[in-house]
Protein backbone atom coordinates (compact mmCIF):
# COMPACT_ATOMS: atom_id res chain seq x y z
CA UNK A 1 0.00 0.00 0.00
CA UNK A 2 2.29 2.49 1.19
CA UNK A 3 4.39 2.07 -2.11
CA UNK A 4 1.88 2.46 -4.36
CA UNK A 5 0.12 5.72 -2.81
CA UNK A 6 1.77 7.79 -5.76
CA UNK A 7 -0.79 5.64 -7.80
CA UNK A 8 -3.80 4.86 -5.96
CA UNK A 9 -7.08 6.31 -6.12
CA UNK A 10 -10.14 6.41 -2.67
CA UNK A 11 -13.59 6.62 -3.30
CA UNK A 12 -14.76 8.78 -1.99
CA UNK A 13 -18.85 8.70 -3.64
CA UNK A 14 -20.15 5.74 -5.48
CA UNK A 15 -23.92 5.46 -7.01
CA UNK A 16 -25.50 3.13 -9.21
CA UNK A 17 -26.17 5.00 -12.75
CA UNK A 18 -27.72 1.95 -14.80
CA UNK A 19 -28.84 -1.27 -13.94
CA UNK A 20 -30.26 -3.53 -16.98
CA UNK A 21 -31.24 -6.94 -17.11
CA UNK A 22 -27.54 -8.02 -17.09
CA UNK A 23 -24.95 -4.67 -16.59
CA UNK A 24 -24.82 -2.85 -13.39
CA UNK A 25 -22.73 0.84 -14.18
CA UNK A 26 -21.03 2.43 -11.31
CA UNK A 27 -19.92 6.09 -11.43
CA UNK A 28 -17.51 7.12 -8.46
CA UNK A 29 -16.01 9.76 -7.44
CA UNK A 30 -12.48 9.11 -6.47
CA UNK A 31 -9.43 11.24 -4.94
CA UNK A 32 -6.57 10.92 -7.27
CA UNK A 33 -3.08 11.06 -5.76
CA UNK A 34 -2.12 14.35 -5.78
CA UNK A 35 -5.27 14.74 -4.15
CA UNK A 36 -7.40 16.14 -6.99
CA UNK A 37 -11.10 14.73 -7.10
CA UNK A 38 -11.98 12.88 -10.78
CA UNK A 39 -14.85 10.55 -11.91
CA UNK A 40 -14.62 7.43 -13.03
CA UNK A 41 -17.38 4.99 -14.45
CA UNK A 42 -17.14 1.25 -14.64
CA UNK A 43 -19.31 -2.44 -14.97
CA UNK A 44 -19.65 -4.47 -11.98
CA UNK A 45 -19.36 -8.09 -13.14
CA UNK A 46 -20.04 -11.20 -11.09
CA UNK A 47 -16.78 -12.44 -12.70
CA UNK A 48 -16.50 -15.64 -14.80
CA UNK A 49 -14.66 -19.10 -15.97
CA UNK A 50 -13.10 -19.84 -19.54
CA UNK A 51 -12.40 -23.42 -20.12
CA UNK A 52 -9.44 -25.49 -22.32
CA UNK A 53 -11.20 -28.58 -22.39
CA UNK A 54 -9.12 -30.88 -24.34
CA UNK A 55 -10.53 -34.02 -25.75
CA UNK A 56 -8.62 -37.97 -25.64
CA UNK A 57 -7.28 -36.75 -29.39
CA UNK A 58 -5.41 -33.20 -28.09
CA UNK A 59 -8.04 -31.02 -29.76
CA UNK A 60 -9.82 -28.63 -27.65
CA UNK A 61 -13.30 -27.64 -27.74
CA UNK A 62 -14.24 -24.34 -29.74
CA UNK A 63 -17.40 -22.82 -30.18
CA UNK A 64 -18.94 -20.04 -32.58
CA UNK A 65 -20.81 -17.66 -31.34
CA UNK A 66 -22.56 -14.26 -32.36
CA UNK A 67 -21.42 -11.51 -30.05
CA UNK A 68 -24.30 -8.63 -30.26
CA UNK A 69 -22.17 -5.69 -29.30
CA UNK A 70 -19.55 -6.50 -32.47
CA UNK A 71 -22.44 -7.91 -34.63
CA UNK A 72 -20.05 -10.23 -35.61
CA UNK A 73 -19.58 -14.83 -34.89
CA UNK A 74 -16.53 -14.97 -32.88
CA UNK A 75 -14.55 -18.62 -32.35
CA UNK A 76 -14.08 -18.88 -28.61
CA UNK A 77 -13.31 -21.05 -25.65
CA UNK A 78 -16.36 -22.26 -23.57
CA UNK A 79 -17.10 -19.98 -21.13
CA UNK A 80 -19.58 -18.57 -18.90
CA UNK A 81 -21.00 -16.54 -15.59
CA UNK A 82 -20.47 -17.48 -12.07
CA UNK A 83 -24.01 -17.67 -10.78
CA UNK A 84 -24.79 -16.69 -6.89
CA UNK A 85 -23.88 -19.33 -4.71
CA UNK A 86 -21.71 -20.74 -7.06
CA UNK A 87 -17.87 -22.38 -6.80
CA UNK A 88 -15.71 -21.63 -9.58
CA UNK A 89 -15.50 -25.18 -10.57
CA UNK A 90 -19.21 -25.79 -9.82
CA UNK A 91 -19.00 -22.74 -12.73
CA UNK A 92 -16.83 -24.72 -15.06
CA UNK A 93 -18.32 -27.60 -14.69
CA UNK A 94 -21.83 -26.37 -15.67
CA UNK A 95 -21.09 -23.96 -18.64
CA UNK A 96 -18.74 -27.11 -19.99
CA UNK A 97 -22.05 -29.46 -19.50
CA UNK A 98 -24.76 -27.00 -21.09
CA UNK A 99 -22.28 -25.45 -23.76
CA UNK A 100 -20.83 -28.68 -25.04
CA UNK A 101 -22.38 -31.52 -23.61
CA UNK A 102 -19.35 -32.53 -22.35
CA UNK A 103 -18.06 -33.55 -18.90
CA UNK A 104 -14.16 -33.99 -17.75
CA UNK A 105 -12.88 -36.43 -15.39
CA UNK A 106 -9.83 -33.98 -14.21
CA UNK A 107 -9.83 -30.20 -13.81
CA UNK A 108 -7.17 -28.00 -13.05
CA UNK A 109 -7.26 -24.22 -12.21
CA UNK A 110 -4.64 -22.64 -14.40
CA UNK A 111 -4.83 -18.82 -13.10
CA UNK A 112 -7.13 -15.62 -13.48
CA UNK A 113 -7.34 -13.13 -15.99
CA UNK A 114 -8.93 -9.45 -15.61
CA UNK A 115 -10.69 -8.48 -19.14
CA UNK A 116 -11.35 -4.99 -19.35
CA UNK A 117 -9.25 -3.13 -16.13
CA UNK A 118 -10.44 0.35 -17.43
CA UNK A 119 -14.25 -0.07 -16.91
CA UNK A 120 -15.05 -3.59 -15.58
CA UNK A 121 -14.41 -5.19 -12.35
CA UNK A 122 -15.06 -8.54 -14.34
CA UNK A 123 -12.42 -11.58 -13.63
CA UNK A 124 -12.22 -14.57 -15.56
CA UNK A 125 -10.83 -17.97 -14.15
CA UNK A 126 -8.80 -20.37 -16.38
CA UNK A 127 -9.44 -24.02 -15.72
CA UNK A 128 -8.18 -26.87 -18.00
CA UNK A 129 -10.19 -29.64 -18.55
CA UNK A 130 -8.90 -33.20 -19.46
CA UNK A 131 -10.64 -36.93 -20.05
CA UNK A 132 -13.41 -35.45 -21.38
CA UNK A 133 -16.82 -37.37 -22.71
CA UNK A 134 -19.96 -36.40 -24.35
CA UNK A 135 -23.01 -36.71 -21.91
CA UNK A 136 -25.60 -35.34 -24.42
CA UNK A 137 -26.55 -32.78 -25.84
CA UNK A 138 -26.43 -29.21 -25.32
CA UNK A 139 -28.33 -27.69 -22.70
CA UNK A 140 -28.44 -23.78 -23.78
CA UNK A 141 -30.07 -21.08 -22.29
CA UNK A 142 -33.08 -19.42 -23.77
CA UNK A 143 -31.34 -16.89 -25.66
CA UNK A 144 -28.04 -18.70 -26.33
CA UNK A 145 -26.84 -19.98 -29.50
CA UNK A 146 -23.84 -21.39 -30.46
CA UNK A 147 -22.41 -24.08 -32.66
CA UNK A 148 -19.35 -26.44 -30.80
CA UNK A 149 -16.16 -26.82 -32.94
CA UNK A 150 -12.70 -29.02 -32.06
CA UNK A 151 -9.21 -26.98 -33.02
CA UNK A 152 -5.89 -29.31 -31.89
CA UNK A 153 -3.42 -26.43 -29.92
CA UNK A 154 -1.70 -25.79 -33.23
CA UNK A 155 -4.60 -24.92 -35.36
CA UNK A 156 -5.64 -22.11 -32.83
CA UNK A 157 -2.39 -21.11 -32.33
CA UNK A 158 -2.56 -20.57 -36.50
CA UNK A 159 -5.94 -18.87 -36.43
CA UNK A 160 -5.06 -16.43 -33.96
CA UNK A 161 -1.97 -15.13 -36.67
CA UNK A 162 -4.49 -15.74 -39.03
CA UNK A 163 -6.83 -13.16 -37.08
CA UNK A 164 -9.10 -15.93 -37.05
CA UNK A 165 -9.26 -15.94 -33.05
CA UNK A 166 -9.43 -12.30 -31.67
CA UNK A 167 -10.86 -12.85 -28.57
CA UNK A 168 -8.66 -12.03 -26.07
CA UNK A 169 -10.33 -14.51 -23.02
CA UNK A 170 -9.01 -16.94 -25.83
CA UNK A 171 -5.89 -15.90 -26.75
CA UNK A 172 -5.32 -15.47 -22.70
CA UNK A 173 -6.24 -18.85 -21.93
CA UNK A 174 -4.38 -20.19 -25.15
CA UNK A 175 -1.38 -18.52 -23.56
CA UNK A 176 -1.66 -20.71 -20.17
CA UNK A 177 -1.71 -23.93 -22.26
CA UNK A 178 1.91 -23.19 -23.33
CA UNK A 179 3.29 -23.25 -19.87
CA UNK B 1 -24.43 -14.35 -43.38
CA UNK B 2 -25.99 -17.20 -44.74
CA UNK B 3 -23.99 -20.10 -43.21
CA UNK B 4 -24.35 -18.48 -40.08
CA UNK B 5 -28.46 -17.57 -39.99
CA UNK B 6 -29.00 -20.06 -37.05
CA UNK B 7 -26.58 -18.30 -34.86
CA UNK B 8 -27.10 -14.07 -35.76
CA UNK B 9 -28.74 -11.72 -34.13
CA UNK B 10 -30.63 -8.73 -35.27
CA UNK B 11 -31.29 -5.61 -34.17
CA UNK B 12 -34.93 -4.07 -33.54
CA UNK B 13 -34.69 -1.09 -31.74
CA UNK B 14 -31.66 0.58 -29.88
CA UNK B 15 -31.68 3.62 -26.83
CA UNK B 16 -28.89 4.96 -25.50
CA UNK B 17 -29.29 4.23 -21.85
CA UNK B 18 -26.56 6.03 -19.94
CA UNK B 19 -24.00 8.80 -21.37
CA UNK B 20 -21.28 9.47 -18.93
CA UNK B 21 -17.87 11.33 -18.84
CA UNK B 22 -16.33 7.45 -20.44
CA UNK B 23 -19.22 5.10 -20.88
CA UNK B 24 -21.69 5.25 -23.38
CA UNK B 25 -24.22 2.59 -22.56
CA UNK B 26 -26.93 0.96 -24.65
CA UNK B 27 -29.44 -1.44 -24.47
CA UNK B 28 -30.90 -3.05 -27.72
CA UNK B 29 -33.71 -5.13 -28.20
CA UNK B 30 -32.81 -8.05 -30.69
CA UNK B 31 -34.19 -10.92 -32.42
CA UNK B 32 -33.12 -14.07 -32.04
CA UNK B 33 -32.60 -17.02 -34.52
CA UNK B 34 -35.39 -18.57 -33.26
CA UNK B 35 -37.63 -15.44 -34.01
CA UNK B 36 -37.77 -14.50 -30.53
CA UNK B 37 -37.14 -10.74 -28.69
CA UNK B 38 -34.38 -10.61 -25.93
CA UNK B 39 -32.00 -7.67 -24.63
CA UNK B 40 -28.65 -7.02 -25.10
CA UNK B 41 -26.97 -4.24 -23.21
CA UNK B 42 -23.41 -2.97 -24.19
CA UNK B 43 -20.68 -0.71 -23.64
CA UNK B 44 -19.95 1.68 -26.93
CA UNK B 45 -16.25 2.14 -27.43
CA UNK B 46 -13.90 4.14 -29.33
CA UNK B 47 -11.27 1.24 -29.73
CA UNK B 48 -7.93 0.93 -28.48
CA UNK B 49 -3.99 0.05 -29.09
CA UNK B 50 -1.82 -1.67 -26.79
CA UNK B 51 2.02 -1.59 -27.51
CA UNK B 52 4.90 -3.78 -27.35
CA UNK B 53 8.06 -1.33 -27.59
CA UNK B 54 10.74 -2.77 -27.32
CA UNK B 55 14.06 -1.21 -26.02
CA UNK B 56 17.66 -1.89 -28.03
CA UNK B 57 18.32 -4.23 -25.32
CA UNK B 58 15.49 -6.02 -25.99
CA UNK B 59 13.48 -5.58 -23.09
CA UNK B 60 9.48 -4.70 -23.46
CA UNK B 61 8.13 -1.02 -21.53
CA UNK B 62 5.44 -2.04 -19.39
CA UNK B 63 3.37 0.27 -16.67
CA UNK B 64 1.90 0.03 -12.96
CA UNK B 65 -1.12 1.75 -13.35
CA UNK B 66 -3.92 1.56 -10.72
CA UNK B 67 -6.90 0.57 -12.40
CA UNK B 68 -9.84 1.49 -9.83
CA UNK B 69 -12.83 -0.93 -10.80
CA UNK B 70 -11.05 -3.46 -9.35
CA UNK B 71 -8.66 -1.38 -6.57
CA UNK B 72 -5.72 -2.66 -7.47
CA UNK B 73 -2.16 -2.14 -8.95
CA UNK B 74 -1.60 -3.71 -12.72
CA UNK B 75 1.72 -4.60 -14.45
CA UNK B 76 0.67 -3.76 -18.31
CA UNK B 77 2.08 -2.97 -21.44
CA UNK B 78 1.26 1.26 -22.79
CA UNK B 79 -1.83 1.44 -24.18
CA UNK B 80 -4.73 4.18 -24.38
CA UNK B 81 -7.60 5.04 -26.82
CA UNK B 82 -8.40 6.26 -29.87
CA UNK B 83 -9.06 9.85 -29.82
CA UNK B 84 -11.41 11.31 -33.01
CA UNK B 85 -9.95 11.85 -35.87
CA UNK B 86 -6.64 9.65 -35.25
CA UNK B 87 -5.10 6.95 -36.89
CA UNK B 88 -4.17 4.13 -35.50
CA UNK B 89 -0.77 4.87 -35.51
CA UNK B 90 -1.37 8.48 -34.26
CA UNK B 91 -2.97 7.06 -31.05
CA UNK B 92 0.14 4.19 -30.77
CA UNK B 93 2.61 7.21 -31.39
CA UNK B 94 0.83 9.28 -28.79
CA UNK B 95 0.20 7.22 -26.20
CA UNK B 96 4.22 6.07 -26.28
CA UNK B 97 5.13 9.54 -25.83
CA UNK B 98 2.23 10.57 -23.49
CA UNK B 99 3.23 7.44 -21.00
CA UNK B 100 6.29 6.64 -21.24
CA UNK B 101 8.75 10.02 -23.05
CA UNK B 102 9.49 7.08 -25.62
CA UNK B 103 9.55 7.47 -29.61
CA UNK B 104 10.32 4.52 -32.13
CA UNK B 105 12.15 4.35 -35.25
CA UNK B 106 10.09 1.26 -36.61
CA UNK B 107 6.41 0.64 -36.17
CA UNK B 108 4.56 -2.69 -37.12
CA UNK B 109 0.88 -3.61 -36.63
CA UNK B 110 0.57 -7.01 -35.64
CA UNK B 111 -3.15 -7.84 -35.26
CA UNK B 112 -6.44 -7.05 -33.93
CA UNK B 113 -8.02 -8.26 -30.39
CA UNK B 114 -11.26 -7.86 -28.63
CA UNK B 115 -11.06 -7.53 -24.62
CA UNK B 116 -14.93 -7.76 -23.75
CA UNK B 117 -17.05 -9.44 -26.71
CA UNK B 118 -20.11 -10.33 -24.02
CA UNK B 119 -20.95 -6.53 -23.06
CA UNK B 120 -18.67 -3.94 -25.19
CA UNK B 121 -18.08 -3.51 -28.91
CA UNK B 122 -14.23 -2.39 -27.90
CA UNK B 123 -11.05 -3.40 -30.23
CA UNK B 124 -7.83 -3.26 -29.10
CA UNK B 125 -4.84 -2.71 -31.72
CA UNK B 126 -1.36 -4.14 -31.15
CA UNK B 127 1.48 -2.40 -32.61
CA UNK B 128 5.17 -3.32 -31.89
CA UNK B 129 7.68 -0.65 -32.17
CA UNK B 130 11.31 -0.98 -31.97
CA UNK B 131 14.29 1.64 -32.48
CA UNK B 132 13.48 3.16 -29.15
CA UNK B 133 14.56 6.33 -28.02
CA UNK B 134 14.38 8.64 -24.46
CA UNK B 135 13.28 11.64 -25.70
CA UNK B 136 11.93 13.08 -22.41
CA UNK B 137 9.08 13.05 -19.63
CA UNK B 138 5.92 11.79 -19.61
CA UNK B 139 3.30 13.90 -20.50
CA UNK B 140 0.32 12.11 -19.00
CA UNK B 141 -3.52 13.25 -18.77
CA UNK B 142 -4.21 15.46 -15.69
CA UNK B 143 -5.84 12.19 -13.99
CA UNK B 144 -3.39 9.67 -15.41
CA UNK B 145 -0.40 8.53 -12.52
CA UNK B 146 1.37 5.56 -13.75
CA UNK B 147 5.60 4.00 -13.15
CA UNK B 148 7.55 2.88 -16.27
CA UNK B 149 9.59 -0.24 -16.26
CA UNK B 150 11.16 -2.56 -18.07
CA UNK B 151 11.08 -6.23 -18.46
CA UNK B 152 12.67 -9.30 -20.40
CA UNK B 153 10.09 -10.99 -22.70
CA UNK B 154 11.08 -14.06 -20.49
CA UNK B 155 10.64 -12.49 -17.53
CA UNK B 156 6.94 -11.30 -18.48
CA UNK B 157 6.01 -14.58 -19.27
CA UNK B 158 7.10 -16.14 -16.07
CA UNK B 159 5.07 -12.55 -14.25
CA UNK B 160 2.02 -14.29 -16.30
CA UNK B 161 2.53 -17.90 -14.75
CA UNK B 162 3.50 -16.48 -11.40
CA UNK B 163 0.06 -14.38 -11.18
CA UNK B 164 1.86 -10.98 -11.46
CA UNK B 165 0.68 -9.86 -14.81
CA UNK B 166 -3.36 -10.68 -15.06
CA UNK B 167 -3.83 -8.08 -17.80
CA UNK B 168 -6.08 -9.70 -20.85
CA UNK B 169 -4.87 -7.00 -23.43
CA UNK B 170 -1.20 -7.46 -22.03
CA UNK B 171 -1.01 -11.23 -22.31
CA UNK B 172 -2.82 -10.96 -25.84
CA UNK B 173 -0.14 -9.04 -27.07
CA UNK B 174 2.56 -11.13 -25.44
CA UNK B 175 1.07 -14.31 -27.45
CA UNK B 176 1.50 -12.20 -30.31
CA UNK B 177 5.40 -11.53 -30.06
CA UNK B 178 5.92 -15.58 -30.03
CA UNK B 179 5.06 -15.42 -33.41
Amino acid sequence: MGADSHLREAEVESESVFKGVMLDVRRDQVRLPDGKISVREYIRHPGAVVILAQLPNGNLLFERQFRYPLRQVFLELPAGKIDPGETLLDTAQRELLEETGHQAEAWEHLGTMHPCIGYSDERIEIFLARGLRSVGAQALDHNEFLDVLQLSPAAAREAIFAGEITDAKTITALYWLTR
